[in-house]
């Protein structure tokens, strides 16, 4: 069944879903419920499947409003009369029904739902029982195979004519800007590394978000491409690309019950450096209560089924675990911790010696996974590209290729002007930096969004301080945020003394 | 964490949910996702959790735009400072989880989960997993009677201070109108029957679509109470009462994946029943491929439930099981369905037999169940009702206080003007009455937005027709309606002859 409605543009925008509303009136006669799908073509060939949305008074019958997503771009002028049809009910939901009864779905099923996810055919619940249906039967490794590879080949792809290696680090550790370190050092002896990075979502700083500090990083595949040819690495946003956007919707929805989703995190992480065309791929696996991997067993068992899923992309993967007590580097916040980062490319005096530590350690095992130099030399290459300036150089150019200034001292950036330092109220041992306070104070500073807001660190794990000894610095925008953090802290311990 | 904004009024209301927007800069900075709960707290006291939305240009920094459902009689100015906290994750969410991972969930438990569904403090995935927990692991007896029990509990209730009855159909057959002739009977005998029915989601008319056509059927809890209190009955719209609230909600979100959710229905039913007070219950259960009960054997597995339910409840509850081959009654859309209804009350000689025995059969049950009379006399006395007018004058009343033309004809009804005949082109015996073609017919003819639209059939199951018969006439309110109805007609074939 279809009908013709006019258009109405609105000059409203929401975040999850793309929506176009009908009157309720006739949408109650149409038999349409808000939250149905909808198609709407247009006579100029314009074709969209959005979710319906019903209003009394601001659509009357014989209207169809849309929302800024439908209408911009598009070509379409108030009035313009569109064909809207129910759009009936797509097969993949018999595939998720199929699960949701305990039964495994072959490639063509997965990929009929990925398909459909990511043309914007599935409403929110039906996305949401697609997640759910995993906890009535454990995806099989091939189910997890099969989920990537479709979430892989429904995006845009990055496909270089050579190999490509990357570093990837499974997160939830503050100022771990160990990316920014790696990519130059890897670009530096030649090898393609085109890397990118999140934004900060509830932390106060993800690699993109620090590497804007240095350079822009929203881009075009296709102007990604240009910077890569030019400098063999690139230090992107990966969010505004077409990468694996049935993740972005299914991250969504994975999100509020928080029940361990280590097989979605396995399967996003591989599509899309499926997408990307790696071929060597290292996974920083920090471990710790505070990050995402509490424990060794529950990351030797990631471990394994990243090494399975690697063989059947034909990439070699190596996962490094590591043991996390504290955050790596002094800064926290985009602007220290993009400070942090050029201390050590510029190997500054003042440079935290775990971020470069880790840092040539990673880059080490990348250039021993891809067969650049023999077991065991990795790691001094590494050290080499830092200490002759190479890695910088590679850095100016990556800066450069995405129009930043590269000739920027790590001294030159700027930090917020509203600083305060905390000091110990007494003598003793560091025992633990908690990562969660310091998030919290970060936030309440203003970053991400304020990048020149955050915390340095004076202390490390281990440290004696006495009574009175600086143990870290807020920085803010303005007295008021100054005041914000200054207030997290007072409730939030961070530096526990012993 | 809570932070102050200045309220927008925006002239928008969506259907599901219930919704503010926050600029989309300051939401992310401040860690706030789109769909994320927030919580509204003014100075004059009211306070309320939403869902957030977000909007590059329509909400500025500062501000909280507000839909409809937000501002509308919470007496709100444009510019009041309001309170927005984020919600922590309520603890249902941990009840969730648990059920999610296989445990069985207490009262406490399930009561968290549904009183925090009524309230709007989980979002429509937290809901939906929900939903999906049923199908780790089945409800067992016990969470069913704590699902009615909680569902009950947390809406408004209807307390008559006597024995009340009730009947209910599950639904899913055409024309099936018993309720409005089972109503009155069982009332003029004296006995308490507060009838709430729905109206139609995507069939061509609903009980409460139906006898809107008589009379209103909008009213609130009070005004129900009080026509209760004049006539012993009422048919009322149960959907504009807060009765039941959570159920609503996770009817919407069951819909889409259309898995048998029959324990769903089943505490759907008696949570309402129980928010009604009713004490016997008559459970009409038409089995056919095309209702809601395909065979016996599923109608058996129900009828244990709902028995064992109405024991835990002291309800008294009697499952009929009948087989469905074709519609009750001749008319289908709201009026040709009202005037079968006076045609049987009104004892006109064009009424359909089916529908008049069938209503007369329920009528007998209720009577027997309540133990108004010894087994094996229900039925004379509904039919004496029938036969001597005083149900007819009950329905008088009903429509009375109720505020309708309690004075109307069978054939005073309007129907539409616009009439199509469909012949035979056959000789032969109807095998089948296709209840699937009949719904899509009547919608596109308009019902049940337009009253006046439908169906009126000439033939019943097992009849001879001879070429050319009658078969059944369209209706409808415009020429327009009437071709779109014919189109159908000419898609789908209704009345199969053999």
């Amino acid at each position: 069944m279809s009908f013709y409605l006019k258009s109405k543009k609105l000059d409203f925008s929401a975040g999850n879903e793309i929506i176009a509303v009908l009157n309720e009136a006739e949408a109650e006669s149409l038999g349409i419920q808000a939250g149905d799908r909808i198609e709407l073509k247009w006579s100029n060939r314009s074709k969209l499947v959005v979710s319906a949305d019903t209003s009394k008074a601001k659509v009357m019958p014989g209207r169809v409003g849309l929302f800024r997503e439908v209408w911009r771009g598009r070509n379409i002028e108030e009035g313009d009369v569109v064909e809207v049809s129910i759009i009936s009910r797509p097969p993949s939901i018999q595939a998720i029904k199929k699960k949701m009864l305990g039964k495994p779905l072959g490639y063509e099923e997965i990929h009929s739902i990925i398909s459909d996810i990511t043309q914007n055919k599935l409403s929110i619940p039906e996305i949401t029982y697609f997640v759910a249906s995993g906890f009535v039967k454990p995806y099989s490794k091939d189910e997890l195979y099969y989920l990537a590879k479709s979430i892989a080949n429904t995006g845009e792809k990055m496909d270089l004519p050579t190999k490509v290696v990357d570093k990837h680090s499974v997160g939830g550790l503050p100022g771990n800007r160990t990316t920014m370190v790696v990519i130059p050092i890897i670009a530096s002896l030649g090898i393609y590394i085109p890397k990118t990075s999140s934004r900060a979502i509830t932390s106060p700083a993800g690699t993109a978000d620090t590497m804007e500090v240095l350079a822009p990083v929203s881009f075009s595949m296709k102007q990604i491409k240009e910077i890569v040819k030019k400098t063999k690495a690139c230090l992107v946003w990966g969010g505004g690309l077409n990468i694996a956007p049935a993740d972005d919707k299914i991250i969504k929805i994975s999100r509020p019950l928080a029940l361990e989703p280590y097989d979605k995190m396995i399967v996003s992480i591989m599509a899309k450096k499926v997408a990307m065309g790696v071929d060597y791929l290292v996974i920083d696996m920090p471990i710790g209560e505070t990050t995402k991997i509490p424990n060794m067993r529950t990351a030797n068992q990631l471990q394994k089924k990243f090494e399975w899923l690697g063989r059947k992309f034909h990439m070699k993967v190596k996962v490094i675990k590591t043991l996390a007590r504290e955050p790596i580097g002094r800064g926290i916040g985009p602007a220290l911790e993009a400070r942090d980062v050029l201390r050590v490319l510029q190997q500054h005096k003042l440079r935290p010696h775990d971020l470069e530590r880790k840092s040539i350690y990673l880059a080490g095992e990348l250039l021993e996974l891809k067969g650049y130099c023999r077991k065991g030399q990795g790691k001094k290459i590494a050290q080499k590209q830092l200490l002759n300036g190479a890695a910088w150089k590679k850095m100016q150019e990556i800066i450069k290729a995405q129009g930043g200034n590269y000739n920027i001292k790590s001294e030159e950036i700027a930090t917020g002007a509203f600083r305060y330092e905390i000091h110990s109220k007494k003598s003793g041992k560091v025992v633990l930096i908690h990562d969660r306070a310091i998030n919290e104070i970060c936030m309440n500073l203003g970053a991400p969004h304020e990048k020149i807001a955050g915390i340095h660190t004076h202390v490390d794990w281990g440290n004696k301080v006495k009574k009175g000894d600086k143990l870290f610095t807020l920085y803010a925008a303005s007295k008021e945020r100054l005041q914000l953090g200054l207030a997290a802290a007072r409730k939030n311990n961070v530096v526990f003394i012993k």
